[in-house]
């Protein structure tokens, strides 16, 4: 329930409580995380019961400007979260928003010191993009670069034939979020392909030739498909009679019932209900299902190496 | 540093320090959160002297699992790190830990108990996605799918009657990221373009007509992109001939001088230096400039209203 995208230009709601969010790099952290506690307030946000405006201040590796922003906060009567790797500047932050009488909390600090003593190594204070820091240009970089061209150019059922070099396969009738969600996996790093399946179209016989055990199928509730159908033929543009076909409730099921018999035919293949489910939570059940059939651990889990 | 992508079987590296993860929901919030802290421990993690395996539990919404991983975290010498929405589950996971005598943070309880107390809300309690919980089908949702469908399509100079239609239109020579760019940004709602810049190929007429406000050109070091291009040349498996045009560093810089002439010939286009940026990184200066530019702030931010 964000509105993002086209950046507010008039985003101070009457009534509305203030956000700040100050980070020395990208800010996509604290952003990510105050998303999620955001989340905890669902049931009044939606109703506009209060409103919260969220204000992302990134790249901020200045006292000054740490300083300009406390203060700002203190007139709007915000609260403030920050990640400041240098610790004389989280300090900085946590003692003039005592000093302003400001609430605020430390997303980065926490973890890096729990994190440190675990190691029995000392952080290293330095932001990223910190000068000195240079970017190694790593394989895991080249493959996650490369995961999201093969994906792109995979999108719709394109080159069918490279369907094996895929790591993950999608497969749904149309709007069930292929495009979306096989975006968001590739930049994890994973090779994905889409394959859509459509009432008097054949399946590339590719489908049917890799490994079952990469394949995923994509159902959702016909009444909600309807509905994102029709918004998806109104905002294309689609003639009346497209759109009510494409849309309408018989075909809707029609076109489910068929992908449902092409599941049934493919048992290996696991079938994810993606029904109210945004594109990551599909993705988590996706890359959780994924994991688990590669590593066969007693304990579900996704691993990586630091 | 990550190794991420395939799933690796075997991730546990000799004297390997461990770090458990657990989340009631994706777990993509604490992942978050851990591999920015973990960006502290750089300096010894690159060159291994202190290995870290990270594991991530998502969708863990019951007790026994949550006392299950608890025991093997303590078994593995772990530490753990979760977010858990149910206040009760926190406390389990917290407890637990305590018994079991290992490190534990916690990532949402201290910023949804702030947020908590500055806008005088009670939290739910719920995961995301628990029973009762509704996805709404909101704008904002059609928005970000439509953005992202909308930047696939325009991919590398396709549709450039459309460039009119983008939010953000980035140009540069091959190679400086415009994909992986445009797909970043394109997930947090704004639809992008990108127009490769190559020489004895000419730019559509289209680049020059859209507003100048909303184009970013991209340039990188050199003896970077070389490195770079002599990558990608290797892993399409261009010919050696092809290969050394495209990736020796005459060429190199001529296709970087030539992409710089136009850019001077548009001074309004902000120029960004990619060399050692992350994606992340280029796609925070985007989107700091692009929201800059339309809110004319006296402090640069993002804004969103939830
Ligand atoms: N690779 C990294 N190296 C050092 N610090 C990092 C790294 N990635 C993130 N951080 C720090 O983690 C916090 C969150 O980063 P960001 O998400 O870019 O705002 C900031 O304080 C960054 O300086
Ligand atoms: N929309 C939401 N509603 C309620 N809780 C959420 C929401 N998004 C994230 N959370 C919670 O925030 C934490 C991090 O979420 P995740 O990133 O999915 O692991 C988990 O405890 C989730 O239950
Ligand atoms: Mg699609
Ligand atoms: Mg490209």
């Amino acid at each position: 329930s964000t509105t993002g995208g086209d950046g507010d230009d008039n985003v101070d709601v009457a009534g509305a409580k203030s956000i700040y969010m100050v980070s020395d790099g990208t800010g996509w952290t604290v952003e990510h995380s105050v998303s999620a506690a955001l989340g905890q307030f669902d049931h009044c946000l939606v109703d506009r019961g209060c409103p919260v405006n969220t204000h992302l201040f990134s790249g901020i590796d200045d006292v000054e400007r740490l300083m300009e922003i406390v203060r700002q906060a203190a007139k709007d009567g915000a609260m403030l979260v920050y990640t400041l790797a240098d610790p004389s500047m989280a300090d900085s932050a946590r003692q003039a928003s005592k000093l302003w009488g400001i609430p605020s909390t430390d997303v980065l600090g926490p973890i890096t010191e729990a994190i440190a003593s675990h190691l029995g190594v000392v952080p290293s204070g330095l932001p990223r993009g910190a000068p000195g820091r240079s970017f190694p240009l790593t394989d895991e970089y080249f493959r996650r670069i490369e995961a999201i061209e093969f994906t792109i150019k995979q999108d719709d059922g394109a080159l069918p034939q490279n369907l094996q070099k895929a790591d993950i396969v999608l497969t749904g009738v149309s709007r069930t979020g292929k495009t979306p969600l096989s975006i968001y996996i590739s930049q994890k790093g994973y090779k994905v392909a889409n394959v859509p399946i459509v009432m008097g179209v054949e399946l590339p016989k590719s489908l049917f030739e890799v490994d079952p055990e990469k394949v995923f199928g994509l159902t959702i509730n016909p009444l909600v498909l309807q509905t994102i159908r029709k918004a998806r033929a109104k905002s294309l543009g689609f003639s009346e009679e497209t759109r009510s076909n494409y849309s309408e409730m018989d075909y809707v099921r029609d076109d489910l019932e068929h992908a449902g018999r092409i599941f049934a035919q493919n048992p290996v293949w696991p079938v994810i209900e993606v029904t109210g489910k945004a594109i990551e939570e599909t993705a988590a059940v996706v890359l959780r299902l994924y994991n688990d059939r590669k590593q066969r651990c007693s304990m579900p889990r996704i691993s990586k190496r630091y």
